[in-house]
């Protein structure tokens, strides 16, 4: 077998680039998008930012609506790693919902994403917009509520289960309503109002 | 002093024709924004939908920031009658608290616009966009929590200030959630669910 050097680049750290370039652009994609949509996300903006050609920036996912959903998909680990990764050094119970809250006002405060919670800037914008993109969009939504009864269940094992999934529904509204104090109407209040808000919903002492 | 006609029309009903047009222009707009934002909405698009020209659909306003302008106000409109006109036949109260959460789940759930809640769209989408048209888009948020503020303070006199601000993000929130719920995840549910949680957050019996 004949193994082929390109330019004096070996095959292993070809590939590593392209890895490190296709990370470049989910990075950059996914601060866009936080701001424009994510079908407002043009490859010409894009390829423009990072100084690159059209075919450079699409080439390593194959089409736009790949790239659109790999960009989604950077976003909810990015999401994981900052709420859900640091609650695995608790057990499931009253104190884990408390951290989870905690870590989940501090993320949206602290926002990763340039124009602030991610998921809901899509859903507003997928929502009536049938394809891959909101199937996906779906999928996420529906993980973290599940993700988030799981757990008011585990702190909270009396509750009827009708409760829990509107206990649910009042804190993904919570976070929601937070992102919209802190992003459009700038309140220096809104963090520890959000907390609040989610502690009173979950009967958790008020700080 | 020469009063011209100009083929034929008079004065009285062009100036009829003309808010005829404008409202029509407005009603299009309002429509497609729920769709598509405010931002997303381009001019050719809405001069195509319409078969008019291009100036033709610019001119009763402007410029584009007036036309996009006038068409948040009119989605306000929609919503003033829609959910607080009918709420001036009660006394202000507990009983009109239930009456507002009441007609403001109906309105969500039926809701005039193609793409769901306006201002929680615009809100996300304007959230990062500094300018006029994020300036009123401010006012218009602002007033909806201040007119929610009183209500729940009439209803519940004796809640101190930072817990109505409180509740206040915790119902907008709801109503937030509950437009995901009915409008990405297809949740027969959603509107039981989200009066509950509203009735539960400010201590009105469960249905």
């Amino acid at each position: 077998m004949v193994v082929r050097y390109c330019g004096g680049v070996s095959p292993r750290r070809s590939a590593d680039e392209a890895a490190v370039t296709r990370q470049q652009i989910l990075r950059t994609a996914v601060s866009r998008a936080s701001c424009v949509g994510l079908e407002g996300l043009t490859i010409g903006a894009l390829a423009h930012e990072l100084e690159m050609s059209k075919s450079g920036v699409i080439g390593p996912f194959g089409s736009r609506v790949e790239l659109l959903s790999a960009t989604l998909a950077a976003a909810v680990t990015t999401f994981r790693d900052a709420v859900i990764a640091p609650l695995s050094e608790c057990e499931p119970g009253r104190q884990r919902l408390e951290r989870l809250i905690d870590v989940w006002v501090d993320y949206l405060v602290d926002s990763p994403f340039t124009g602030g919670c991610f998921v809901t800037s899509a859903s507003a914008e997928l929502d009536d917009r049938p394809g891959a993109l909101r199937d996906r969009l779906v999928e996420v939504v529906r993980s973290w509520r599940g993700y988030l009864a799981v757990e008011i269940a585990a702190a909270q094992p009396d509750r009827p289960e009708e409760q829990i999934a509107e206990l649910v529904t009042t804190l993904v509204g919570i976070s929601m309503a937070m992102n919209q104090d802190l992003r459009l109407l700038d309140d220096p209040g809104a963090a520890m109002r959000g907390r609040q808000a989610m502690r009173r919903a979950v009967d958790l002492p008020i700080l």
